[in-house]
């Protein structure tokens, strides 16, 4: 039986972002640079004349943003408390300092402070003659309604779309290809994530919510929140399989055609549970004719501790694949 | 409050290995093949004439040792049971696996039914006529006894010479040359963990061991098992400090000296946690005038779930950096 009562690695709960972007920054000295001040992340060469990718929003998720910063993907993090969006000045500075003369692209997963933060730095980088495009995320299934909100939450295919669009600006694609590319991946992509634990923040003892032991909860976001339904605990084939099937049918996918999939953990799920969910994704997907062009299985878009998964689909031709395929260099996705 | 009981995302209990093992292979293709028959995980396209590096041991370490297969680190990683040493009969198929001609390096963990049956397989493989020396890793430094027993247990230095070794056979170097240097690594490596929270085997719904909320286990190995004491709940600096301390002393690091220094994971720790922990390793080892020339944080030789993190300090030089810069290609290590 583990603790009853959570307990963390940290210092001051205040102090847990301040510090763990130091220790990322001294642990990642060849890829990047630290602004203590705006808490951005940056890439330590920016390549020049090349469009600046910024992304970013509220911490708890890590590796996610500051991990992927580097060549071939982010050019700055911008990094707020846990999981509240930075202020409109932190992504002005982010916006700013991503800028190397040919604009800037903002990659926003949608909740509602990131992209209001994010489009006031858009505005206000405007005025210092800085061209923002901005890309949102929203690739939450769970999330989905009929009508009104705020629309589905983004959340692990930030990262399919991080990797694109950083191959699309290497390799001198301009702003407004770089965002129509990007918008089309996230009009490719849709996640759908399962729990069998709340994470806890940083200092506090408790998690988020409680499970039964007979219990999963299903479509949850990456903030520790409650899904939208509680399934029965079941094995991972058949927890993975009412993954799978809303993602292939809400896309359309049809047999014959290809997807870049994503096994995502979400903090506390280990290794060995995300290589059996992903053996059970290839195995579904195969047996619908439907071909897995390339995969990834880790935890890159965390909510904190959570164990959990999230499962990412991305419709995929020969173009997509080959942008996955250009080189990247970055603290957490690397070929 | 997390649940009292724990719950992973598995089948079978007997089959978490293989499936996740045919998991690992059908998420890295382009990397690694998949021997079902006999659990081993070989690099996808072998150099043909070079040493072949391969170690293995239990599972229930994961990334170690799969995901270190590839290019400029392991040729074959052999995968026992949960905390089991595969057979010698395993091992031989994976050195035989490993051979191109040039003969093998085993890089081995000293557990002593690790020792047991790597030494048969190599003794085996002679008589195959494949030449093989052996490196064992003996890094930890709370199990080191004035006198008698198996001697300290291999922990994360594993990593450290996996890539290093593998560096050297990349660029050529015979067996001997990789098993005197390998050595020298292992000579120049120390290790300490501590836990919060044990971990559990899949399937086992409770934890190895429990923990008061005032107390940490320290001087743990990677097997779920107890430390050597308990020490007090504190801060992740004074934590920190009681693991960095002990290790400067055992080598004798001196004012002006480099290390590679490897904070690590044990499963259950966050991102956020071990950036906190690198961020006072740096802290400490610069404060003694000892420089960090490279460091790692991230979790790469776990303990499955357990919540908690080593540090492992090797005392290094220009040519140690040289080797540990040079390119690698694997699943969970990359650049």
């Amino acid at each position: 039986m583990p603790n009853a009562v959570r307990r963390h690695l940290i210092n001051n709960p205040q102090n847990v972002i301040d510090e763990a972007l130091e220790g990322f920054a001294l642990t990642n000295p060849h890829l990047v640079n630290f602004d203590p001040e705006n808490n951005l992340i940056l890439r330590k060469n920016p390549a020049q004349g090349k469009v600046g990718l910024v992304s970013g929003g509220g911490s708890g998720h890590e590796p996610l943003h500051a991990g992927f910063v580097g060549n071939g993907m982010l050019d700055v993090a911008v990094c707020g408390a846990v999981f509240a969006s930075p202020t409109a000045a932190q992504v002005l500075a982010g916006t700013v300092g991503a800028d190397t003369g040919a604009g800037v692209v903002q990659i926003v997963k949608n909740y509602t402070g990131d992209v209001l933060n994010f489009s006031i730095a858009g505005e206000l980088a405007d005025d210092e003659n800085i061209a923002v495009e901005q890309i949102i995320v929203d690739d939450d299934l769970a999330s989905q309604k009929s009508e009104g909100g705020p629309g589905r939450r983004g959340t692990a295919a930030v990262l399919t779309v991080e990797k694109i669009c950083g191959a699309l600006a290497e390799r001198g694609a301009d702003r407004a290809t770089i965002a129509t590319i990007g918008r089309d991946v996230v009009s490719r992509s849709r996640s759908l994530a399962i729990a069998l634990d709340a994470g806890a923040h940083p200092g506090e003892s408790t998690a988020a919510f409680e499970l039964e032991p007979h219990e999963v909860e299903f479509g949850i976001g990456i903030h520790g929140e409650r899904g939208t339904a509680r399934i029965n605990y079941a094995s991972a084939d058949e927890l993975v399989e009412q993954l799978v099937t809303p993602l292939v049918e809400s896309l359309e996918i049809k047999r014959g055609q290809s997807v870049i999939a994503l096994v995502n953990g979400l903090g506390g799920a280990y290794p060995l549970e995300l290589s059996i969910a992903a053996r059970r994704v290839h195995g579904l997907l195969n047996a619908s004719g439907i071909s897995v062009a390339r995969s990834l299985a880790g935890s890159y878009v965390t909510s904190l501790n959570m164990h959990g998964l999230s499962v990412t689909l991305t419709v995929a031709d020969d173009e997509l694949v080959k942008l996955w395929d250009a080189p990247v260099r970055t603290s957490a996705l690397s070929w």
